[in-house]
């Protein structure tokens, strides 16, 4: 009634394709089919909007409203995923394989630039497909190399594989964006000729600028909360609402700062997610710990979910060049082909300076290879190039880049889950099993509502036991780090400095909690994090 | 650095500013002042932000990013609010009281137009002021006469106020929208001259179309939200997060698919609230209870706090007609007067069909008389008058309004306390009377922890209590209700076919509780929530 009706007649329908998409998602789950995923329900349910929107004419500013927008990408969708990985990641075997994941991140994504670039020129040159410049090749190359976070997170985490080859997939595909952009933005200012030949000597001090910058950003933000919430006087389960809107504020200042400072939002608000999960969360109440972690945690599956839905819609919205399938399909070479150069030399690398038990074995190396996968922010970039680049090349790229992408969702993400069987790998089916409990019969349900209070009771014995075995392996963790510089100022200055009770160490009681369960992000459960607070909770109770 | 900085310097202040009001509204609150609100807070940091940017020149696009956007307001900011509104509305004084609401809104919101109306045209036709023709003087009559509920609810929820002038003031302020708005259009459809004198009758049966129709959408959502999680098989722990990314779909539904239709959305997802909370919270698993609640309790607050800084940002970034305090000062004296003409004859005749003890009683009707707060609703009405508006009359308007809103929220608002205490109306205090809590004694704390066990028990002790006075009183409500058609649908119908346990009442639940607690909406409080889907799941699960 207040605004043109266009707006509200778009936002209907992608609500609509939302309610299908998880009722969809839902069915899928029950009947255990995984040759389709949610992500790809959601992206031929986009498609299919954007074909009627098309076919109606496009009349009225449609478009406007229901047409992938970067900025809405950037600033309200692509946040919340990316902190909400962060906040929610297991620490262990992310920073255990820190070096593993630089490597595949940054050089990684350099080879990846390159071959992608030479191959598509070289295509190009033997008139084997559409040819561009080499520099133009590169580009694509740089836009192309972004493997996707929203698109790892959505197969990978309803699949549950092993917590090493998680950390790999979903590491070098958060850090790989920063890596993209800045050659991407790199390569754009050789072909507008702005740099001299020092601009690659500038261009590798502009990327440790930006790395460095947007993690600095990110850690400045969780250690302003954390003192805000150590000080602040919060701690009251009644002001849980208000001390939960301040917290969620803080990743999106992380984001929007680095990126007004022309550094990595991306980079800046996952930092903000791990330095806030350790430092921050332990000096919130435990209805501010609950609040924030589901906020998140729903937040980011509806901007999960809405990016597929919006890339689909962007399909026939957008302008493309669609007489290029033999470009597409090179394309799909040239990606196959870098990313084999990517994963086995570097894997070689990384294994030569690992101990035998500590090696990235084989299978390993063939899932990390199966795992490139490509989507919304590949697509962001492309549709940029339009804009970006001369002669009409972006169109090209745009339609080359979004058929790359469903192809990077439809065929290999439903393919990952028997590929993964195949490799071995741990694989644990699709998302908590709950396949069977929309059927259970009330006589079992009454069995399961008995069972439950003994259940509750085990439970907090549980508990207590756990937070024994938590003080014995910290104890023995102290012992054993005390060698490490950063554990040194972390336990001594750092945890000190900015918790209310410096025992509550979220990353302790994760490792505790990962003795019982083998997902690498844990599970979307309210009752662990239940266990967590209260253990956090009663642990800074009883100190005071 | 994907998107123009411009857009991430922008988002940046304005996350600064929401840090900034939340942290100086946490302050006020410890320091019990009370005549300046959060929303004050909010408003006041909004125009010294807009105040520097205008400063800067405005260069390059902040205005875009910055400013009012009557869309991002109508769309994005005040669906979540009316919507918890309804979620956590307490049934039994609203509509209990809702012949009186619909009379303040409905005939009170005339009066109000009309006086205001009238008014400003004599103070015009005098010389007094700024002169309009009389289709202009009622359209700005119609627009800034939508009493705001983002203020009402901004300022009385933090007082406390009694039950029933709470469902007065907040249900006027929610219906008065949809009033104001058909009443604004129909003016502006006789200042274009495309209806004749017919135009009057229209007018009233499209206001009825508008109401019963924007009414059925929010109901529908309610129905289908409760059918979904009847026989959708969701009721599993582990399926929380996306069983509470599906409830929260269907508000958003409702409001734009109204909207789409020329109707009411507010008027529509204040029903979906209150149809959800009804009949689709009880089918939900107690996880997803938990969630949705917080989730849009933060989303609300989130949004109620952005709005004030929002409206301070449009002061200096819109363009003003400064030079009209003179009209502001009358529109100021117009709308006491109409105020007047609307609550006490309203109160009379609303008195004649009460019973002695049922009567508006004289500190009520001055109380509601104080409450008739403007705020984002008639600015963005006003906004829109500026091009709705023929010769700039809509610049007069939209600076008297702004500085109406001004004079309501610092002014009205910051003495609207010691008004309710000089009345002798019910006032609890700041919310939560949280004010020592932070400074506790470490030996306090350890007392209130180690007492925190007994209460936990005492509190399930009494749940089952309550579970036992909540069968007798639903006994007895059923005898007592057995007369009136509605209850006899509800019960008989509605429930049976809506509800997975019909006998999960979130209305007599909340009637329990109320026994309990004096707050008109029940404070913000997890433990709160956490006895009440405890009591739910309890009751469901010992049926099957």
């Amino acid at each position: 009634m207040e605004g043109p009706d266009v707006a509200s007649i778009s936002i209907t329908i992608q609500i609509i394709m939302l309610v299908l998409t998880f009722i969809t998602g839902h069915l899928l789950r029950r009947k255990k089919i995984m040759v389709i995923h949610e992500a790809s329900a959601a992206l031929i349910l986009g498609v299919l909007a954007g074909l009627v929107v098309r076919a109606s004419g496009e009349k009225g500013g449609f478009k406007d409203w229901m047409n992938f927008n970067n900025e809405f990408f950037f600033y309200f969708l692509l946040p919340p995923i990316i902190f909400e990985s962060g906040w929610s990641l297991n620490l262990k075997p992310f920073f255990g394989n820190f070096g593993a994941i630089c490597t595949f991140a940054f050089a990684g994504t350099l080879i990846s630039t390159f071959g992608i670039g030479i191959l598509m020129y070289l295509f190009g040159l033997f008139k084997w497909t559409y040819s561009m410049p080499f520099l133009v090749c590169l580009s694509f190359g740089a836009l192309i190399s972004a493997t996707d976070p929203v698109t790892v997170l959505s197969i990978f985490h309803e699949l549950g594989t092993d917590a090493d080859l998680y950390a790999y997939v979903f590491g070098e595909s958060v850090l790989n964006d920063a890596v993209a952009i800045v050659m991407y933005k790199t390569v754009l200012s050789f072909i507008s000729g702005t740099v001299s030949n020092r601009g690659v000597l500038q261009a590798v001090s502009f990327f440790f600028i930006t790395f460095v910058g947007s993690f600095s950003i990110g850690a400045l933000a969780g250690v302003l909360s954390a003192l805000l919430f150590k000080y602040g006087g919060f701690q009251d389960k009644r002001l849980g609402i208000i001390e939960s809107c301040l917290v969620v504020l803080f990743p999106y200042l992380a984001y929007n700062v680095a990126d007004a400072l022309e550094l990595s939002g991306i980079v800046s608000i996952l930092f903000a997610g791990i330095t806030m999960k350790y430092y921050t969360a332990p000096n919130l109440s435990s209805q501010a710990q609950k609040i924030t972690t589901s906020f998140f945690q729903m937040l980011s599956k509806l901007s999960e979910t809405f990016v597929f839905i919006y890339i689909g819609l962007g399909t026939f919205l957008d302008k493309q060049s669609w007489n290029r399938f033999g470009f597409t399909f090179f394309t799909i070479v040239s990606i196959l082909i870098a990313r084999t150069l990517n994963v086995y030399p570097m894997s070689a690398l990384i294994n030569r300076f690992r101990p035998e038990s500590r090696k990235i074995h084989r299978n390993q190396q063939h899932a990390l290879c199966f795992s490139g996968l490509r989507g919304a922010m590949a697509f962001a970039l492309a549709r940029q190039s339009v804009t970006d680049l001369p002669s009409g090349h972006g169109y090209v790229l745009l339609t080359a880049t979004l058929l790359t992408i469903f192809f990077s969702v439809l065929l290999i993400g439903g393919m990952t889950s028997y590929a993964l069987k195949l490799l071995r790998i741990e694989c644990h089916g699709p998302e908590h099993e709950d396949t069977e409990i929309g059927e259970r019969t009330s006589e079992e349900m009454e069995e399961i509502v008995q069972n439950q209070s003994e259940v509750k009771n085990k439970a907090k014995a549980k508990n207590t036991e756990l937070t024994k075995t938590k003080d014995k392996i910290s104890e023995k963790l102290r012992k054993f780090k005390s060698d490490t510089s950063f554990t040194t100022l972390n336990t001594k200055y750092l945890k000190p400095f900015l918790q209310a009770d410096p025992r509550d160490d979220a990353s302790e009681i994760n490792q505790v909690q990962e003795q019982s369960q083998h997902f690498p992000r844990p599970p979307v459960s309210y009752e662990d994090e239940d266990n967590f607070s209260e253990s956090t909770a009663l642990l800074r109770n009883s100190q005071r």
